[in-house]
């Protein structure tokens, strides 16, 4: 960072994470990280540590994904964006940017956060929704999916659809305010959830153990027994990465 | 082709035509209708010669090309159906073969052609539709988009929008059925045009001179006059491929 000054910026940041190795800042990999790290740094002229209301793991997209990060004050976040977005679209692209309240943190200050999963639900592929839908091609029953939604609601400890290996006394408490189905018709189905906050993978272990209830493999009753049991060994197979998209976060 | 009794097959084929050079065959480089005989070749153990409905070019997508050629008598359509989009996906997918009448010929038989070309009208990109979009960033006007297009109606000789050298005694009239634009909200726009055949990059230079219009370089008014002229110097520019789909072809 530089001397003097600073102010915090509000970055609103959509990104198609195909070939991304997730957000999160890795050496000698391509993350959205990296990325916009390297291209505000190269903007600004000082280094740039940023933070993100939801660190989206390799292959999983964002529509809202919000980054915060501190600058010198009076930058101008309208060349900002613009250079930003000639350095990485058309994967990447700031939606808005903004200066924030000092103690705006895009992870902290995050009330909630939401995240679509998007099925494509025919016999046949289809060539556009390929890298933003899994293809799913036997028939799903949705009213069993909605049924099974229903065990999700409220505030449960998701161990079972946590999968990582558990922190010492860290809470998998989280708190689903929503989680519901939409045939948005010609074969293509959304899954919306919004929680405080997510487990690690754990829309996509929901997703996973839901499409086993739709295909008939497991009983909607069953997703109940299975938050219940806070066992990994429970859950059914995770959904892949690249249906998933964290579409908002609220403040 | 064997020896023997033949059938004719009929496909109906979607594919994303980022990365291929149209549809047609050349050699050495990558096209759809290259893969797709190739695909065809190695199920059917022999050459195919494939017709297609519209020869979309360098770019252009499809959702409901159609394509015919000839095999042997009894061919498993369903199993060439499940290897050629084993072997093609995820860009190419066949969405339905049949075996179709001996007189059917993909491109002889079509009664007309739709054709749809999607923008992006907002100032900020989004990267999930920036391969099937054009990104206009400043503001169009619908109304005078709309206005110019009822110029484009009825049976013209369309040399105008016509890129390619008129090849002597060939008409460049066609019969426009349909041609209109549709706001589908959230900075997306959709153009769609039916007739009963187009001239050469017809619909991306309509739509080249109709966002000319929209931009406000040319009136409304102007689209008779230009459709009128003849003359190519009198269109506008032409509209990037990506956003150009074969929609549906009609029988």
């Amino acid at each position: 960072m530089t001397a003097g000054p600073t102010c915090r910026v509000k970055l609103l940041l959509a990104y198609d994470g195909t070939g991304y190795h997730g957000f999160a800042i890795q050496p000698g990999v391509a993350t959205v990280g990296g990325l916009l790290a390297g291209a505000l740094e190269r903007y600004l002229r000082h280094t740039v540590e940023l933070t993100c209301a939801g660190r989206t793991d390799s292959g999983v997209h964002a529509w809202g994904q919000v980054v915060s990060f501190d600058s010198r004050a009076g930058v101008d976040v309208t060349g900002l964006q613009r250079s930003v977005n000639r350095a990485l679209r058309p994967a990447v692209v700031v939606r808005s940017a903004e200066l924030a309240d000092p103690c705006f943190d895009a992870r902290r200050s995050a009330m909630g956060r939401v995240y679509r999963y998007t099925i494509r639900n025919d016999p046949v592929a289809d060539p556009f929704s390929s890298r933003t839908a899994w293809h799913v091609a036997a028939p799903l029953d949705l009213n069993a999916m909605r049924l099974a939604c229903d065990a999700l609601h409220g505030e449960h400890d998701f161990s079972a659809f946590c999968r990582r290996p558990p922190v010492p006394g860290a809470s998998l408490v989280r708190n689903v305010r929503d989680a519901r189905w939409t045939d948005l018709g010609e074969g293509m189905l959304r899954f919306e959830i919004e929680a405080s906050a997510f487990c690690h993978q754990m829309v996509r272990s929901v997703v996973g153990m839901l499409v086993d209830v739709g295909l008939g493999k497991r009983k909607a009753g069953q997703m109940t027994t299975v938050v219940a049991s806070r066992s990994r060994q429970q859950a059914g197979p995770l959904a892949p990465a690249h249906g998933l998209c964290l579409w908002e976060v609220r403040y």
